[in-house]
């Protein structure tokens, strides 16, 4: 996680940038911005700043030519100067001098994250931005329509390893319960487009994992905290159920005999203490525990609301591997496999995402709409996909 | 809970002592045993073994003689050579000779829980001990039944440091969700007398902040990490919605400034490590994830099968003001006000005493049925109260 946004600061100064939306959280900072990229248009020319990059472009003789491209960056909360010092260097404060369809007022950013609210003084001082506020409820979901109807092969499920994208028919998205993972996690019950209503979350989240693991670990990154536990083995810490049991299962109410009876339990023993176990079999068990709660909550809502899909976002997962297997595994399970975890590719930058979005309400261009729109014969044509790199493409043909 | 049931072992030797039942989780043996005490009626007598006990009684002219007391004990499952020292001890494992009510067969001990299987072999050979193993759920429900039907001020609610004890109505007893927290979590649908589904659970329980908090406290107990918890101050290490809100409510959605928005959050600070933070505040954080957690999962499985109370048990909760407390304020909350959290005073002995129960089946004496009975006029009369000791008391006068 260090870095992001950082290092190399020479690159993409050919870059016309524009339109800053920041998603300030407890945790991250998450940025989207535009950038007209026409002689710099590959992620190599914004190395260490990319996340993932969606490419509007069409260029042919009787088309109209949109090129531009829409950057994702994250940088840590408590590192905010560096944040500050990329959009000084970027000059994204002033936005695009020559894009006619811009607000007038440069100086204004949305923004959302209870961070907008805490740092508003800061980005003032420092840059003479203006946060405007938007709520955080509003952009993720914002973030994830846009995310659902726009981009093909943005949702999968994750089981054992197999990733399988799943198309969703627009007339049939909603409602589905939106599970927002950041620091503390968000569920979100979405009836429409701007119908919503936040019904549950928890505190056991991406920041439980993070700040539970460094004190139990001594980790210095998120990332090598997720990366440690991919080594390691949760029996050495948790009770099974065979551990209780004498290696059996409990099988008259379904339990297995390796089912987790109780996290960190085998923990309690006087025979060891902390150096005494991996950091890898900690983190671990740390993330099945946190994994397995947040698929067990999200799902007991889904129930309580009769929602049939549940899409999993927020920075805690980003795409790794063991953590939507285990979300995945803990949906099966306690829906007794009626139930599925569905995922995004993009699933950390909803807010910020919807941030951005909001720019349309105050009559920015309609790429949102754009990315949004249903092929129409002889007057334009949609498609998006995701590339091998992570990013989206969405080529855009305007027929005149 | 060190030493509970091992020291003193002298005491008590007047005691005519019978059937023994056991309940073995995966960190604590809880024991309920019989005795006749005529001799030996005051607590004192069994200091150091003694939790709780029933005393049924009675003995004027024109009255039959009823005079036992129900002993409550236990010890830590890794210690379990200490339980088995004391069964020993007492020749708990040979019954009472000269009641002619009781089963035939000395050597069986009705077990329940996972080491009724695990530990099979170990009590066979040290103690000459068949243990007859009944359903673990089975005798929390049997155990819960018996306590809320034959108990007066046995379940209370708790908020603010408030005590009420709240009578039941046995006609409008069920169903009920009962919730068991012992290393593990079992959350139980109560239909009837001997009507129940395991319906739900969490590995989030009692062996998790007793494993975690070793792992990040030192402590020595479960006593005395619950005991320090009392003394610490969450906000130190969880983010608060006001920590990511710059010290406002997020009152759109009904987060409170205050409101935990990720437990240990702050802890993923650089410039702090374990060492720095007080055991105190580590482990009241720790208290307040998991009751917090226990308390929602319990509310939507009640939400789900439309269950207007909710009774907690297990050795977890143990009378512990705070946690009593926190998963209070949890159900509270997540309920808006229209679900409250009920607790018993001998929660922790649920299963032992379903276990124990389980001896009537057999043909035992209806001790449970006499607690039971409803005061009937010129035949019986029962009344049972809670004293305070902690003792409960019932007289049984069977008037001939």
């Amino acid at each position: 996680m260090e870095g992001d946004g950082t290092q190399d600061l020479k690159h993409c100064d050919r870059d016309d940038v524009s339109h800053l939306a920041l998603d300030i959280g407890g945790s991250l900072i998450k940025m989207v911005y535009f950038s007209s990229s026409s002689g710099c248009s590959s992620d190599d020319q914004i190395n260490g700043y990319l996340k993932d990059g969606f490419d509007v472009s069409s260029g042919t003789s009787n088309h109209r030519v949109l090129r531009r491209k829409l950057h994702f960056l994250k940088f840590e909360t408590s590192k905010i100067s560096e944040c500050i010092k990329f959009i000084s260097s970027k000059h994204l404060q002033y936005g695009d001098q020559d894009d006619k369809d811009l607000d007038s007022d440069k100086n204004i950013v949305k923004a959302t994250g209870g961070g907008a609210f805490k740092f508003a003084d800061l980005f003032k001082e420092k840059l003479g931005i203006i946060l405007d506020k938007v709520d955080e409820m509003s952009c993720l979901v914002a973030g994830a329509n846009f995310l659902l109807k726009a981009v093909n092969r943005e949702a999968f499920t994750y089981m054992e390893s197999q990733k399988d994208f799943v198309q969703i028919d627009h007339k049939d998205l909603y409602p589905y319960l939106l599970v927002n993972v950041g620091s503390g996690v968000s569920m979100i019950k979405v009836n429409g487009d701007n119908d919503f209503e936040r019904v549950s979350g928890t505190s056991v989240g991406g920041g439980t994992f993070w700040g539970l693991g460094r004190l139990l670990t001594k980790c210095k990154s998120f990332d090598e905290l997720l990366e440690l536990s991919h080594q390691g083995n949760n029996r050495v810490i948790d009770m099974l159920v065979g551990d209780i049991y004498g290696g059996t299962d409990y099988s008259k109410v379904g339990l297995t005999s390796t089912t987790i009876a109780s996290s960190f339990g085998k923990a309690i023993s006087e025979n060891k203490e902390l150096d005494d176990y991996r950091p890898e079999d900690v983190a671990r068990s740390l993330l099945r525990m946190i994994s397995n709660n947040i698929g067990q909550i999200a799902y007991l809502n889904a129930l309580r609301f009769g929602l049939k899909r549940i899409f999993f976002g927020g920075f805690f997962i980003r795409g790794h591997a063991y953590t939507m297997d285990t979300i995945s595994v803990a949906v099966n399970f306690w829906s007794k496999g009626e139930a599925k975890a569905l995922f995004l590719r993009h699933e950390g930058f909803l807010g910020a995402l919807g941030a951005f979005m909001n720019y349309e309400k105050n009559g920015f261009t309609d790429i949102g709409h754009q990315f949004m729109q249903q092929p129409s014969a002889n007057k334009s044509s949609t498609h998006s996909d995701v590339q091998d790199n992570g990013c989206i493409e969405c080529r855009v043909e305007v027929r005149d």
